[in-house]
């Protein structure tokens, strides 16, 4: 069994930020980068790159800067996207349809397997090739289709009751977009995209900014 | 001139939160909560909900509890959703049109004055009510609308450039969707929304996550 080791949130946070800077430098054929460099582009200080990484043992060579084909992908695999997760995404409504049209998810190893909605309307309808399923499938679908995430984009009246039906029907974790807390058990994790609470934020930011 | 105090951010992320567990209180019809009971709905600790509160010279009457709609309005004023703010969706696909069909934003006072988009064949129409126009008619239309917030919800590639746009017409905060960074300068706002960064997050504690 490996050792497992405390990070702290602040650093979780930001390491997806260097991945997604490190597949943009792959992309425009850098192949070494030094902290220096690194630090201007992403407009954070050399030594907090240096700290973060250094939580991972490393990965730069004193006066070599660090390879970035390398880096990017031993933080994939701290991320533990180098391996594949199945999806489903319950609500097909117009943000459901953003994510499951979001074909970058699938390149990080994310696989939407199904949509799932209770408008027979739109039953056995394809997004993005993705059929949309009856919510009354939905438990033997996660069973069968080894289904660990589970998006919820729908209105939090009905997300409590969902959210603890996905998680008896054993999925790992939710991505919860409505606006309410689950209070599931702790063993299904919770990653909440508030958007009200953004924009509360980005509206606290104005309100305090002088001009 | 009012006397600007520094609040940590960790603080302003939880002020939504308390804003969103009183307006259910508010809802339920309760007017008076003690912070142990706060505590106890919200997963918080008392102490925890006492010190953030005091950053803000309290409310709370010791033994009294806190009287609920008077903490609702307070923090209300604090993050600056007790006056109105105009704003445009720029990028009228599933997320665009998400975004707008929430109705919930108008509530809190962010009131949606159009979506933009480069599409010709959806020009003039309308989401809930709101008109889609056409990018050439954006910096006109932020000036003479009083636009104060842009959502931008249009790939990454486009978005530094629209970014820019939008500062230069004089908007003052950017709710940015697009997985990039946008590089303005300081007198913007910028609160990013990057849902990569969500879901690698998620990936990440279940690769961590005892089973």
């Amino acid at each position: 069994m490996e050792e497992s080791k405390k990070i702290s949130s602040a650093v979780i946070r930001r390491l997806p930020r260097y991945y997604r800077y490190l597949g943009e430098l792959i992309e425009s054929g850098v192949q070494r980068i030094s902290s220096k460099e690194l630090s201007a582009k992403m407009k954070v200080t050399a030594s907090q790159i240096r700290q973060d990484l250094n939580n991972f043992g490393g990965f730069g060579q004193q006066g070599y800067g660090y390879n970035v084909k390398y880096l990017y992908d031993e933080i994939a695999k701290i991320l533990g996207i180098d391996t594949s997760h199945n999806m489903v995404i319950i609500g097909a409504g117009n943000l459901g349809r953003a994510i499951c049209n979001y074909a970058d998810f699938e390149k990080r190893g994310f696989i939407i397997k199904g949509v799932f909605d209770n408008n027979a309307d739109i039953a056995g309808e394809e997004i993005r090739g993705i059929q949309i399923h009856m919510m009354s499938e939905l438990s033997d679908f996660i069973k069968n289709e080894n289904i660990e995430i589970v998006a919820l984009t729908i209105p939090k009246q009905a997300a409590k009751d969902i959210g603890k039906l996905v998680a008896d029907a054993g999925v790992r974790a939710i991505w919860n977009f409505a606006h309410t807390d689950l209070n599931l058990d702790e063993d299904v994790i919770v990653e909440n995209v508030h958007l009200s609470e953004s924009l509360m934020r980005l509206s606290y930011a104005i309100a305090n900014k002088e001009r």
